[in-house]
């Protein structure tokens, strides 16, 4: 397959200059994805206005599927409402599973944040989408969601209304262009389509950053993350979340902290230490929000040094509902080309679908903290 | 000053490569220091058994004054001991201050553990060694202590025997060949010679590590920071501190949190939960201990970010002894080419000594946080 013969065809329609794109493929910012029966090109890096992500599938027609741009955070809710967030907005519900955009060529396709085809999630939201004519009407549109619930391999979260799996669309856009149509059209499709939405908190301005603050503590008094803020037509996003939600992450991360960038943990450390600002914390209520910070950095990691002390491995342990056990072994496969040193621990075939036990390892974890329990030094 | 000329006799002295030597020159891992009197080189890495930090004086005569080297540190002090100290060893105080070597050349002179001349402790250590014949005695040897107490500009912090300036001997070295005394024989030069040492919690063996354990965390609860363990032919050593130590470093390291590196946070989260794992600390005592590692984290950041949404600025203020104000001055300008943003916010002219206030400015972490605060978004 000649992939620079594509070049020009894509460079026309997705308005880029044809040259820039070859010099991007030629230096290894656009990879092909031979994964699906349709080979796809993946842009790994968001340059010259082409989004992170964003996908062409390399059929006999080329189709898009746009890369999701990142959601900006604020650290101080205030400030950035003022700063970025003029007139009405909306806000929605954050929901802390995985990104996924879903086109559709002569199928539903599921695409990670990435811009890998997930066949894993491809299943199940095909499962989902099977009565709704949403593709069948808007064959140029991509629905963008996040999926949530215990059984996927990526971020696994229960929640009341998707305990295994559940996928809620948050944005609509065009797939070539990356557009995304106005939140009232996204509500109206979604309706008239039965396609599951994120929550809807109503309608703020720039004033109301206490109220919000106020719902993303209970939000996160409720085990959720947060918030979405999004001008009604969809031009400005802003993205904030609760100290709980953040105390999730760090236990998460530090139960596997030498496998962790200690980035993703430092800043963590810092919108916690914002959000207790901006909440007034002191005295009691400042010692208990420290207490519970604590808590998710130390807890965990004792837990893990006490369990390879043990001579226990510590790893993360989940499961996926696929159709048979051969999907199942071919999607491990898939995840240990994407580098998730996974293995599969148990199979077990029900009526309508089966079950696999996957554990995940995190050799880098394991091996240090033994290396220390059996006095090595640390490098400083 | 034709340093290349120096670089046959140092190689020979030193029993390294000449040629090596003249690479390292070359390639700028041997730096020139004309800031005293006497110009010397400094060891910038330590590399074929020359110790960072090593110095050589090119007077008359070349004087050496070689690095000292890492202590290590233990994460798990029962596998640490056994692994790495058979038979008896001495436990002694780790102070927490800065590391100064001293050598006399025709006068007293401190080096720094960069091997960088501080005309500041070299004034007050030479005051502290007026009355002492150590050097007049011991021409080839090398005094190696902590300095600590409130007024320097490194660390300051107070110890109740020695408030404002102490220093304590815990080596002496031949200066050439940085080979120790014995821990007999520097005990009796500093008895002899009436120098401060470091003190001594006795001799222990491997099979001590809980009561050793014990002792860190008493050392702890006094402020204190913990203990170096040494061979008693000073071969191999250990460190070990005690978690109310690292919350004390979290502290102040959160207070400046953009001006820190991550990793020096890091390395102290995880130190802690090795000892909170070798304490055996489980249900309400390692809630205690989460909740106090806590503390060390969230209400640093809480009150850096009140104080500039006040309008303020964080600093550090500390407090110098100099003889006088021209001293002072040239002091603080010697900080500034150090890297250390300081400006002089007092002078106080006393009748022995004049005390000058400094304030040391910490421009990322106003910066960063003003700007989260007016709203700018998190980067990730």
């Amino acid at each position: 397959m000649e992939i620079e013969t594509y070049l020009p065809q894509i460079a026309k329609d997705l308005k880029v200059d044809k040259e820039r794109l070859e010099e991007e493929y030629r230096k290894g910012n656009i990879l092909v994805g031979t994964d699906y029966k349709i080979p796809y090109l993946r842009f790994k890096k968001g340059e010259h206005d082409i989004e992170e992500g964003t996908v062409v599938f390399l059929g006999k027609q080329l189709v898009y599927a746009r890369g999701f741009p990142k959601i900006r955070r604020a650290m101080f809710l205030k400030g950035a409402l003022k700063k970025h967030l003029e007139g009405k907005f909306k806000a929605e519900e954050k929901l802390d599973g995985y990104n996924i955009r879903t086109v559709y060529l002569d199928e539903v396709v599921c695409l990670t944040r990435k811009g890998i085809v997930c066949p894993y999630t491809t299943e199940h939201v095909k499962e989902l989408l099977k009565n709704s004519k949403f593709f069948e009407e808007h064959r140029d549109m991509m629905l963008c969601g996040e999926v949530v619930g215990l059984r996927n391999p990526y971020q696994t979260k229960s929640y009341p209304e998707a305990k295994e799996f559940g996928y809620f669309i948050f944005d609509i856009k065009d797939r070539k262009t990356g557009r995304s149509v106005s939140v009232e059209e996204r509500d109206r499709l979604t309706v008239k389509y039965g396609l599951p939405c994120v929550r809807n908190f109503g309608v703020f301005t720039a004033k109301d950053s206490e109220r919000l603050l106020a719902l993303v503590r209970k939000l996160g008094s409720e085990g959720r993350e947060g918030v979405v803020l999004k001008s009604l037509d969809m031009e400005r996003q802003v993205k904030y979340t609760s100290n709980q939600s953040t105390n999730n992450d760090l236990r998460y991360a530090f139960k596997f902290v030498f496998d962790y960038g200690q980035q993703f943990m430092f800043r963590r450390l810092i919108r916690e230490a914002f959000q207790a600002y901006e909440l007034g914390l002191a005295g009691k209520e400042l010692e208990k929000e420290a207490a519970e910070l604590g808590k998710s950095i130390l807890i965990p990691m004792v837990e893990t040094i006490k369990r390879i002390a043990e001579g226990k491995e510590v790893t993360e342990d989940f499961e996926i509902a696929v159709p048979d056990a051969t999907f199942g072994k071919a999607f491990v496969e898939h995840l240990k080309h994407l580098g998730v040193k996974a293995t599969i621990e148990h199979v077990s075939k029900g009526k309508k679908e089966t079950i696999i036990k996957v554990k995940r390892h995190y050799p880098s974890t394991n091996d240090k903290t033994r290396a220390y329990l059996s006095g090595e030094f640390c490098s400083d």
